[in-house]
């Protein structure tokens, strides 16, 4: 048994990688850190996990004793905690953006601080099994994606790889469900200011759109650049991401070549040619639905993806990266269907 | 008091129209059809309408009594009785699809049937009071915008007219709460299926696509072409558009174009620049608020656009249009703000 | 115009007063106050009432200049301002709990701290229209009802009126939307641990019990208690009340009781025999819709009440108080249909 | 492998059957059926089931190959097909109220047709394995509860057995999700009308009733009545009992024979006291929470329960009658935590 610890554990990921954790054989978790609630029962606070867990919160330094930590953290924990576990010999899995923009400058222009410890950030592995499985296996320090790129480079990722489309020119039109912003006390998040309603927000520019730049464009070996545009939908769980490209090879078969490119992958499923994935599909589940149309046969394509933001988006990925890196099969605790409806 | 007539008071317009008519001094609802629930008491029916109204359904032919009548029927209803009730003396408002496309054969490709009177066709307004407001005054039958189109083509009227997109390459990402649907048995609109979730549909092609290029070419002078796809959410109403537009002069003043268009426009609300309109903030109330955003300065502008579906996107703006055709001040019965949360 | 001033609108309740009152041809909103948001716009705070004010939120010692100043505050600050208040002529509605209860002791027991103006609460007319409609009228502080307490005492009026129910096991099982709560910032009230959940609290006691036990007890002329478990449910508005009493005198006509003691209400709607009240069929509407049955026949009778919790159960109720107050018809600004859906 | 067959897995319940036995590693689902699909693939009418079944839906008479038929049927099917199956060796779990209540002039009385196998209903055995445990393993025919009874039952069964209520005046007053009705065409379980609403139903009398007061009664070893009043939320899943009942014995340690009685018990959930059960805790969980109160020590006392009303409450419980009747352990495939948030 791997032994686990989780950073964060108060926070909507955090909750679910013990979830998720619950069902998996082969790890056991043995340490929750809050500053906030050292002492108290997991289970006291979160009446959901009365019979599955009966831990209790613990101090950060209890964590050098476990083989892998997740951080489920708002940015800035992770890099202040990860050089002293990776020195003891522990691995971290970091569902925060800490570990996922190789370059300090990219980072400090979005979290408007320096990166503390650029060394480890320079050998860290994206976690995106998709594309960067083999070093995930070996890494001591994965940068887990966002939930928003998750679904963006899904949708992208044969075609920047095939290069077929005018990479200067692709828009992200995505919509999240409200476990996306967090655990966090804002009005704008109350039930009554989010149900019934829809809105778009940050179109000037959000953090995660340097995340998809970056992978797309080493994707592709030349710059990418997504015009990114979130929405927020009284969902609870669910990113829905449509993404529309300008095709510069106007024969490409864009069925095949996602059919192909997804042929082995457990978790991104290519829908038959017409489909529409909703997020209702992938609910609880580690999964990517994706589907790619062509509008009356013009020069745009319009590729839909869908994804559990929670799962996919964020514990599910992390626990495939853990499942990677500690050998284990990589859909270990990650095949329940979605909860439907 | 204007006689009013409303064909199809089962449906959700229908009913909405006559929730905003009962608040207008200069309108009385005399005449309510419904083949299928003849002799009925719409408050049996709709308890939420007691101690309003306790008209019974009749038959359709008691219609040419009414000054005016509203359809808010599917395709094909309106222009079935249309040509009695003009050549009678009423005037039609018609909140569904026969009226609006100007050219019969665009009609048939969309609608798979033949328009059975193209001569009415051809003298009806569509009903666009911030385009054709002079035309809706003496206008004997009125076709009421859709939905979709209504958002979208505020959005992107400034810019048509100023002429400065490429008005080729214009994409509308767009989503709708159920009540678009209508009042209509299909599984997917239950409940269960519904909340929670989040899709896009007819991403190959959507009927009111045709409507936004008729009317946007004729504002532009030249041809329009949306790409416009469309995507449910779990609202009951509100629609939300996000319009994605290539810049031809980059030197334009989006902000002040938008201003200075709807500078006197009671049911249109610019928002301050860099403003994101929700929907909940027009939830029942007669109005578009929309806003204009240039992300990094670059050459792709978005335009956010939100209506409730029911309202600016149909009734509500069908009795904007009545109050035009009868001499009432626009926004009679109108005025109400947002229902907030 | 009578001038009007809000303490509190930047609340659930005080927003829906102004949403109310902009459509009242007799009150002008002068003056809104908030400590913390001195100095800015309402409008700017809250979008969705864009073209409908653009006051700005003053500090409190603007509000002597008002004839009538509505409280829509947590407890404690009505009867901190309204002596000042009404001794300078200015009436006082309040939506708070500080001027429900006629016995300090109680409103002690039930709010921990002591009232410091009981002069003041002694005079306080309990702002029922039902019951106080003459008091009311001259009154220069309303004490406005809870919302729960609404829905339940209109459920029991007729009863307790009557004398044929046992008033010492009365239960009220009651279920509340997520705007009961106010716009607070607490865990449980974010959407995404509000939607798709239902949950009982406060079973051990709850502050309403008081109010429902004073009012009922009076209309009685003896002890009332009632048995009262509130519901949190995942809707925006609404509340709705399911009360159990054992019937004394099995030989009273139950529906005729009801609609002779509401014939005349404007906002208490009985429904027809077999009814049962739907939340959304008052949304938004000043309406108490009343049912009441005696399954199989027993002992045992059943009410059903519903409300929208923000209007008939606070600030619809509020403008009731104000136009008899003030001597407008008592349904001025308050016959909206109900938003359906 | 226990080869398996489910009818009716185009409805809630049956594909929920699906999704727990998709996890289950000694079953195997061989057969569905559907007279309206025969020959369609369940993943392309059920897209979430892509990558999990594959198989297509047969015609009725495939059953006999399979071990254990589930039916999750409308009332009728089962005891149209049980007699046959259960003669060639096939055993029988009727998620249906075909073999719920044992006397069928009582079935008949509430579901208005005879029962055609009144001998087979003679030895079904009632599926509530916290009371029938031991009969379950060696049925034939299992009748499967409901799920308004499931969390009724719970919440009353250590006080009928302990025998410390008046039984003749229990009051159940239920609240479930709109999945608890079934894929079914109505216009009020359309999201427009469900959503943001709340109502009572059935109040002069519901189904379920005959099977509370049967198993009650038998529990009890005396005439129970429970007068039960359900509702409908705005929930997806879930079902929340609120019931109250008058205490005859005034000592009684409620706390402590809740716990006692359910000491062993892996699918109920005794909350400390003063707890309050929310029905996302069990969201997707085949448990039952539970907790009992007792207000200001009164003679009444309160118990809570939740669940999800298609899991404990119809395809878990079912689940773990399977289990107990093919001799698995009762927990497997049912260990996963609930889905939160």
């Amino acid at each position: 048994m791997v032994k686990v610890g989780v950073v964060g554990a108060t926070g909507y990921a955090g909750l679910e990688l013990l979830r998720l954790l619950a069902c998996h054989p082969g790890a056991e978790v043995t340490t929750l850190t809050s500053r906030q609630h050292v002492g108290a029962r997991v289970d006291e606070l979160f009446p959901h996990l009365r019979g599955v867990y009966d831990l209790r919160y613990v101090a950060p330094d209890a964590l050098s004793a476990c083989q892998v930590v997740f951080f489920a953290t708002p940015h800035g924990a992770a890099m202040a905690q990860a050089p002293a576990l990776v020195a003891s010999g522990t691995r971290v899995i970091d569902l925060s953006a800490d570990f996922r923009l190789h370059d300090p400058a990219i980072y400090k222009r979005w979290y408007q601080h320096d990166h503390t410890c650029p060394d480890l950030l320079a050998e860290a592995v994206y976690g995106w099994p998709e594309r960067h499985r083999e070093a995930i296996r070996t890494a001591r320090v994965v940068g887990n994606p966002g939930c928003y790129p998750t679904a963006v480079q899904i949708a992208l990722l044969p075609l920047v790889e095939a290069g077929v489309i005018d990479a200067s020119h692709i828009i992200a039109d995505c919509t999240s469900g409200v476990s996306g912003a967090g655990r966090t006390l804002r009005e704008n998040l109350l039930y009554c200011e989010t149900a019934d309603s829809f809105h778009a927000y940050a179109v000037a520019g959000h953090r995660h759109s340097a995340e998809m730049d970056q992978e797309l464009g080493e994707a592709a070996g030349s710059a990418v650049r997504v015009l990114f545009v979130p929405h927020l939908a009284p969902l609870i769980r669910g990113i829905h991401a449509t993404v529309y490209v300008r095709l510069t090879d106007p024969q490409v078969n864009l069925q095949s070549l996602f059919e192909t490119r997804y042929a082995g992958e457990r978790f991104v499923d290519v829908l038959p040619a017409g489909g529409c994935p909703d997020t209702r599909d992938v609910r609880g589940a580690n999964l990517c639905r994706v589907a790619v149309h062509r509008p009356a046969g013009g020069d745009t394509a319009v590729v839909l993806a869908t994804i559990d933001n929670l799962v996919k988006g964020a514990s599910g990925q992390a626990v495939q990266c853990f499942n990677l890196m500690f050998g284990f099969d990589e859909c270990t605790a990650l095949d329940a269907p979605a909860l439907w409806p």
